[in-house]
């Protein structure tokens, strides 16, 4: 199958919608934190080169190079997540006759399974910064597209909660138990002060609106 | 430009990124929550014709078909909020010379404005939809995708959150306060209860997680 980056909308829904497990979750919060990095750049571009906003020019390119290297760590990471459940899958599917194949399936389950741990976790580390970044959008982007940056950070907060999902999903399947709580505890501290972060600029935007 | 559901992902987020207003947030809103929908239908997909679910195989059978229109409805908004915000600039763009050219021109903008609030109280309605029906997945759907069951809550929270702030930005500046005010209050009946019902289901997801 074409990558899904290469893929259009609707044949992506669609595949989404299907009864097979790849492209599921991992995939879709990718996509909507590279949708929310996106906005971001948006509301960067239509606020750089404006008179009214010339006091914020050299801070909204500095923000526009950030969300735009997020949107192509994101972008990336929408084919990585099917990778690493594919991986998973695969040693599941590995032969279980002998005391010499059941220990080598798991081992590879074990280091599938990190894999898949690894990938949402820096889905959730990019989409923790897109949330910041739609912050500092929120507050000084141009007036005119400000809802846009509200929306950067609802999907920046929704992407980094879908991927956090995966990663509590992988990671309770894994007997190291020192690599898997380091994983939870790296989450945590990620999850605390998103939703006042999101909350925030949530406000910021609507109060803007009001 | 071809139709947004027929973009493929890269260059669809390459246009939302982009100095042009469309696509944008309106959209993104719309996709999140097709996506939102498209999870449930995986999950349901996923659940249909397994022994170990059979109890509650008619009511995902329900849950899907209700998933699937809810995913090609929100599908259609993702253009509907383009043609929306295209019909209220090429209102701003109207003469203004005369008293007659005016009169014209605010009442193509006042028109096009309520269609413009039209568009996106519609895709809040349906993502509100898709959180009840993720909620029902969340609840009883297959445990091995129950992970995707949490993903299509937060979609359809955020693409909720999303499209009330289109709604916010276009119902402020109708003049006609009643419509305005009467989409408003239908907008805060839908949000309230929302956050509730999206946080519950979060935590049944999180709950099987651990």
């Amino acid at each position: 199958m074409a990558k899904i980056k290469d893929t259009a909308v609707e044949p992506f829904l669609d595949a989404l919608a299907s009864q097979t497990a790849t492209p599921g979750g991992g995939s879709a919060a990718a996509i909507i934190g590279a949708m929310g990095a996106a906005l971001v750049s948006m509301v960067c571009n239509l606020t750089i080169g404006k008179k009214k906003y010339a006091d914020v020019e050299d801070e909204m390119k500095h923000v526009l190079g950030k969300a735009e290297s997020l949107r192509r760590r994101l972008t990336s990471m929408i084919e990585d997540d099917v990778q690493a459940f594919d991986k998973v899958m695969a040693a599941y599917g590995m032969p279980k006759e002998t005391d010499a194949d059941k220990a080598r399936r798991d081992d590879a389950i074990q280091v599938s399974l990190k894999l898949a741990t690894d990938v949402p976790m820096r889905c959730c580390h990019a989409a923790r910064e897109v949330i910041d970044l739609a912050g500092i959008a929120s507050d000084k982007g141009n007036l005119n597209v400000i809802s846009d940056a509200g929306v950067a950070v609802l999907a920046g907060y929704a992407a980094l909660r879908s991927a956090a999902l995966n990663v509590f999903t992988n990671a309770r399947m894994i007997n190291d138990r020192a690599f898997a709580d380091a994983k939870l505890e790296e989450l945590h501290e990620l999850l605390a002060g998103a939703e006042s972060a999101t909350e925030n600029a949530y406000d910021v935007v609507k109060g803007k609106l009001s």
